[in-house]
């Protein structure tokens, strides 16, 4: 039988963490008192602004826990987080990790969970330097603090979009929301876990890379993480700038994945796109002659799509989308709300 | 009826809460970007240390929902942090707040909570920056990150205590885990709010001004709060420091309180003393000739005593108590470990 946590105990099974990060994780310069402490100290860097961030994930409303292995539960849980200090330009440099966890849970897997983490912090070199275990008899938790630099001119921010400005995105919005459906939809679920889509889902990808060199480039005016979905998202931009915003239906990047996942699935791969969907991809805005720069900031670390979908318009708080026909539909942004009847 | 998070959902919860510390808060210097965004920004001051800390708080664990107000509740997650920050000579400063909640949790006991976290962060000039807020269905937890700052020579450890060092504590460890007994075994569980053993486990006192003091004082060679019971942080310290420790268990203080209620409990007074007990007092560790001196530092903010219990000593993680008659009993330190069989 495997060992549980009940057998190694908490402080047991900190040790081996320690042990774990020890070998497997990077020592990020800066910390003066790291994991161990009930309190890490660091000494944060003059001329930069420090970023902090925090999200959690649940069992069974951000993830499924039999649908997910604990190597990339561990990276998900570490990308939403790392997405975050990306969006703002910045680096990802410290992270403080509380889990709730069951007594009954195999110490393998919370190790594996571990690796996923240190395997989305190394190449920043960032590491972990804190946090704290506790038991829970039900849905296990995942609380995560990043804390991150950038550089005081550099920070980007939502609130600074003006009308005219173009709307940019990343990669291909949806294709979580599709991967999520399949995963909720299947019976076998561990031959569903290498479907693309699942994948997207499972373990997204952060644009943190391409976020950095996108505030470096000095083009966007603001930039923002899809973690409330595109129109959630593209809604905080609004309403932080005071602006509206014009898409048009056929620029939107749907992936040749997720058309046909929306075929199979018989949803309109517009909403998918558009809805809720934990892709961690970019929206930027930026004057429209310097879209071409954005794009260029973004190619130079990464081969990601960055695709101009629309524009913002100085009707504050008001979306639209213009379909083919060129008829305009207003459309409300919904982004996640946990607690209203209905919601996930 | 009352209002429940599903009647305002999640964005009209956030709503009402960031109006809340508007008005019942303060505001902290040095924020960029605070609650409301993703991520805040934050801009650290040349010269000190930033102290991180995350503590989380889980509903069976660690209180027990249904025999604390929502406002203590609020209180205690945000003393349990700020006492890390304490031990360390630090000053409070940024918190993040990650709540996992019911849907049909009263609207007005969340608000509540809330106030009692503004409660102990405005006597500091802290603030709360950030967090958010998942729907659970089961025990609710509260986890924080907090965020401190000590000038780069007053950052207190607990690795540093040295073979003769004197062994001081504040106040009187042990009530907390008697107030603990009456609330489990106590069968109207309003009544039994106000007796002072379970106010000393419902609201903790924290003893950060004191720790602020006694860092500036310099006198102190080690420094730790007691989260994991005395006897678990005092190994703590002889661990990371490697050393041993001696104690006179008539000199414990044991409060006239304690005394009686470990009577009604039919309890050991110095087990309770020793052993698991959420009581957020300071262990501190000078040369025997500056005891005095780390006296008058805690005289300088509060009239809480503080009293000599011991000798550290050179026999690395031995830890002995000396009875009334001078026979020796070696103690093995026993923390808090939520995941051994038998453990809370």
């Amino acid at each position: 039988m495997p060992k549980t946590l009940a057998d190694v105990g908490e402080f047991g099974l900190i040790h081996r963490i320690h042990k774990l990060l020890k070998k497997e994780g990077v020592k990020t310069p800066g910390v003066t008192l790291g994991i161990g402490d009930d309190t890490a100290s660091i000494r944060p860097r003059p001329g930069y602004e420090l970023l902090v961030t925090c999200d959690c994930l649940v069992d069974g409303q951000h993830f499924l826990s039999d649908r997910i292995t604990p190597l990339d539960l561990g990276r998900r849980a570490m990308v939403v987080n790392i997405s975050d200090i990306g969006a703002m330009g910045g680096q990802p440099l410290y992270a403080l990790v509380s889990l709730g966890l069951k007594t009954d849970m195999p110490v393998a897997d919370v190790e594996n969970m571990y690796r996923g983490f240190a395997m989305e912090l190394n190449p920043f070199g960032a590491s972990i330097i804190g946090g704290n275990i506790t038991k829970i008899r039900d849905a296990i938790f995942i609380d995560i603090t990043l804390l991150g630099e950038v550089e005081q001119s550099k920070l980007m921010l939502r609130s600074t979009a003006k009308a005219g400005d173009a709307i940019l995105v990343t990669g291909y919005p949806g294709q979580a929301a599709a991967g999520l459906q399949f995963l909720l939809r299947s019976q076998s679920r561990k031959d569903i876990r290498e479907h693309p889509l699942v994948r997207a889902f499972n373990t997204p990808s952060h644009r943190a890379r391409e976020g950095q060199a996108i505030a470096r480039s000095g083009y966007a005016t603001a930039m923002i993480d899809t973690s409330d979905g595109f129109l959630g998202d593209l809604g905080h931009i609004c309403q932080d700038s005071s602006v509206g915003a014009v898409l048009i239906q056929e620029e939107l990047p749907i992936s040749e994945d997720l058309r046909q996942a929306a075929l199979e699935l018989k949803l309109d791969p517009y909403e998918l796109f558009l809805q809720d969907s934990d892709d961690y991809e970019l929206i930027i805005t930026s004057r429209p002659k310097n879209a071409a720069q954005i794009c260029s900031a973004v190619a130079s670390v990464d081969n990601v799509p960055v695709t101009e979908v629309g524009k913002i318009t100085d009707s504050v708080g008001d979306i639209q989308l213009i379909l083919p026909d060129g008829t305009r539909r207003h459309i409300t942004p919904v982004g996640w709300d946990h607690f209203t009847k209905g919601g996930r």
